[in-house]
């Protein structure tokens, strides 16, 4: 249990990072100073509980942690996470206000050129980056964000929430697979041929749309779960 | 109105193909002896009803066909379209009897080897391949399968309610973009840009897995929507 216990901090401190080859068994026994046999009953164990995976039987890996988001309720990245105790982290990209354009318009229901909050946030967990949020939010309903509040581990919904008293009535949520493009790919540190997950959120407050998110989410890090009755 | 119906006529006969570009004004004119202004009309109401799209305010283009699937109950893919009166078809594109391995005998919560019929289909809506479908069906609980029944227009859940009084009590499903690998894209008829969603769903017979469906879905045509409360 207790080289157990080394080798998962040293996977979640990052010295062993996700797909990466873990260290032989001798090696590992020596710098632990214990037999090849308790190596290996380590390494069962952390591939038993889902922490590394093997290749061809021997070689041993670490498991890329996916997250996966139930689509029970209407849900907030910060809170699942938080729930789960995974250290999460915001970097604001971007932070304008912005007047609609045509397609926004309709896509929203408000006239064209109405001035809407536009904040464009990298979301990050364990050091990962995970998804890229653009969030749209009417100016009229919210006259004023104080941008510094939402940063790092600020929640958009907890600060909304209190200041303004927004309250999600219902959500509607879409879901379409998508190639980033470039600058998205650097910014959530991916290659070319990971496919991203598009969703895009739409909350409404009564009869109207108070938010709108377009998030571009990683493939390889986020599934998605749905129970149908 | 007459114009109108005959461009659609042809939209939905694909002589004009989603994406490409109409006659122009002029030739539509010409063809179907009606003034320009006629066109302009009939296009215009096409634009507004969705069929076609225009890029700078000139140039006409046939707009591609996507279909969303609410997720909101237990739904199958035939009697959503159905519903919306598309024409559908299934290419059966391999049946086998298969024993379970390692994964799937994990994934699926039953002993290693245990009979399963596997299903591949190739779903088609309006001449268009949707989806790549395997299905994996029990043996113990489905005995024998009829598989002249389940191709072109047929239902694996009707046939299957209907022969063995299957009844899901719910299903588990879950989204993650991929890409198809090269066999998938033939038969979707995709180039390699095009990502697709991986839908998994899990359909439970009281506390047992009666069904699982490994699904490839075209990102270009299918979008899921999910409405939270």
């Amino acid at each position: 249990m207790k080289l157990y216990n080394e080798i998962l901090a040293a996977i979640e401190s990052l010295e062993y990072k996700e797909n990466s080859q873990l260290p032989s068994e001798r090696y590992l026994s020596n710098k632990y100073h214990v037999s090849r046999t308790t190596v290996r009953m380590a390494l069962n164990r952390l591939s038993q509980d889902g922490y590394i995976y093997t290749v061809h039987g021997n070689a041993s890996f670490v498991q890329p942690q996916v997250f996966e988001q139930p689509l029970s309720g209407f849900y907030s990245f910060t809170d699942e996470l938080k729930n789960d105790n995974i250290l999460i982290h915001n970097d604001l990209i971007d932070y304008q206000v912005i007047q609609l354009d045509h397609m926004l318009a309709q896509k929203l229901n408000y006239p064209v050129q109405s001035a809407f909050h536009r904040l464009i946030r990298l979301r990050s967990a364990q050091n990962y980056p995970l998804m890229l949020e653009t969030t749209y939010l009417p100016k009229g309903r919210f006259h004023q964000l104080n941008i510094e509040l939402l940063k790092n581990k600020g929640s958009l919904y907890e600060y909304l929430k209190r200041k303004y008293d927004f309250h999600v009535d219902h959500a509607i949520e879409t879901f379409r697979p998508i190639m980033a493009d470039r600058k998205e790919r650097e910014l959530l540190q991916i290659s070319n041929s990971i496919p991203c997950q598009l969703l895009e959120r739409y909350s409404y407050e009564e009869d109207s749309i108070a938010e709108y998110t377009y998030s571009v989410i990683r493939g390889d890090k986020y599934i998605f779960r749905v129970n149908l009755k």
